[in-house]
């Protein structure tokens, strides 16, 4: 009986050990540096997962929704899926002759992407139809696939999934190491983002959810398709964000990351629900080693996501985060030295 | 040195003791008989769960979706959410006095649920509209959670949540705990659904796939709501299924369980995929435990949860597995002794 109970505590003590090397405490925003973004998500985890706070939130509700374009990769100087767009009309321009004469297509064909500047909505829509439908789902799924494995953007050669910014991952990461269901809430094509959110972010196909084109059932010969259809389904960019999120995720943010004026009622609707809740919104004031456009002094404003004095104002009034990219941010990217 | 060794082999003995304890094999689906349907679903999980298998399948690819009405819970003699619907008219009736002399609601309000025998199609988008919309999303899940809390059903006595299938609780819990997503895509309100699935499925609101109507973003004085507005958005049944499949999940089920027609075309797309697949229906056959009706000898048609002569045909020509209620299952309440 003594030596059964000795070894017992011999175990007991070794299983102890295992288990305290296993929660050694170490950074898990390595790439953050001290200020109060870093904090307030330090603390929203903190309260989140102390059962003995006032702000504490059961697993199942711990939810946090994340913008992509500009909040999890580089969208400047345009959004990657309108880069794959004009690569596509470039490459499937031989089996279309008419777009030599018909705009928007002639533009593309031969200004290249400074075409797009003089581009309207419509045009825009022509070129989303004319590359993004027409397909089956799984069609559509191969060739973005492929050109995510292989285009390279100008400025750095890297493949755009490169472009991604690592104190980003590591709040994913750090969010899902506590029971947080991380999700993207973009206003981006979600077939688009799906292709490589597992690989990139750690995020599988359910928990996308962006702007979406009808799909049609069909029974061919070689089997069942779904057909992609030239026309809007799902916006899911500005009021379409809390929509989205309820018909999609059905539970209220306890997070919202976003970056521009497309995001401000995700924000909205994370932070008005009851309990402790954060809004943070990223801000590009880094020329240097990224991009810089936005609200704060001197920067420019863009048309590719927009962030508006206005929502910079709305930001201070109710208490969202403002990350600064330069100041909070030790890296930028994943492969930087 | 030598009793360092000897203690760490100790505690690496009574580690490993500890961890075959849990591993010791005991019967995952103890409600099901042995059979073909019981073979076929652990068959499933060996191959999709052993690397060396060629239907191997990695586990973000692991999705399983189950309809909900007839496949979950019963669904006889009235799909629960019709149920609902027509105690809502009852409850609303004092606000409404105009209902006295107007169809549907006049019929719903004297002959109760003998009135839904001579309703159409209209009838009953009459009743959703004026009892699931015109509320904001919050206030409608208040309003189903209560319902679902207390009413109880005429039969058994027991509240609608209480009326699932055990030997179905039992195959959700075995596919998680072998890694598998599991997801109901139902042809009911996506709301309504989201309201229990949790505490009686273990399957969060994002992982409800259903029908929806539109919601609307209003800011008012008390905040930001989102509002449900009388238009479908979504109808998840029959082709809505691997529409909705793609739309919700964004990646082809490994498999199905359904039911009825509306299911058809979620096992066609689900089993149409390459590598192994697996089709399920669920055949009401057991009047005594529970309801019969369907294409095998002697049961009766209906119109709720319609199991088709064609669909059995079908099922039969595609290897998709026929699940009698009666020999298949030990049990079919989780409360029965």
């Amino acid at each position: 009986m003594r030596i059964a109970r000795f070894i017992l505590l011999l175990a007991l003590v070794a299983g102890g050990l295992g288990c305290s090397a296993a929660l050694v405490p170490s950074d898990p925003l390595p790439s953050w540096n001290d200020g109060p973004a870093r904090s307030a998500i330090l603390a929203l985890v903190d309260a989140a997962t102390d059962e003995s706070s006032p702000a504490y939130v059961a697993p199942g509700e711990r939810i946090a929704t994340f913008d992509n374009d500009g909040t999890l990769w580089v969208e400047h100087p345009l959004y990657t899926q309108g880069v794959f767009a004009l690569d596509r009309v470039r490459a499937l321009a031989p089996e279309h002759p008419e777009w030599r004469t018909e705009e928007p297509f002639r533009s593309v064909l031969t200004k290249g992407e400074a075409a797009i500047s003089g581009f309207h909505m419509e045009d825009w829509q022509k070129i989303i139809a004319a590359t993004h439908t027409g397909m089956s789902t799984e069609a559509f799924e191969q060739t973005a696939r492929r050109w995510l494995g292989a285009a390279r953007d100008a400025r750095w050669d890297r493949r755009y999934p490169e472009l991604v910014y690592q104190p980003m991952l590591e709040v994913l990461q750090y969010l899902r190491d506590n029971e947080f269901e991380t999700f993207i809430v973009s206003g981006g094509g979600q077939e688009f983002i799906r292709v490589f959110s597992d690989g990139t972010y750690g995020i599988p196909t359910w928990k996308v959810v962006g702007s979406s084109v009808e799909t049609r059932w069909e029974e061919t010969e070689r089997g069942p398709a779904l057909l992609r259809e030239p026309h809007l389904f799902f916006l899911d960019d500005h009021q379409g964000k809390p929509v989205g999120i309820n018909l999609f995720i059905g539970t209220r943010p306890v997070a919202a990351f976003g970056n521009s004026g497309g995001d401000r009622e995700m924000l909205e609707w994370t932070t008005a629900g009851g309990g402790r809740r954060m809004g943070m919104l990223v801000l590009h004031d880094d020329a240097r080693r990224e991009y810089a456009y936005g609200p704060a002094e001197g920067l420019p404003d863009t048309h590719v996501g927009r962030f508006t004095q206005e929502l910079y104002d709305e930001a201070r009034r109710k208490g969202w985060i403002v990350v600064s990219m330069r100041k909070d941010w030790k890296r930028i990217f994943p492969w930087e030295d």
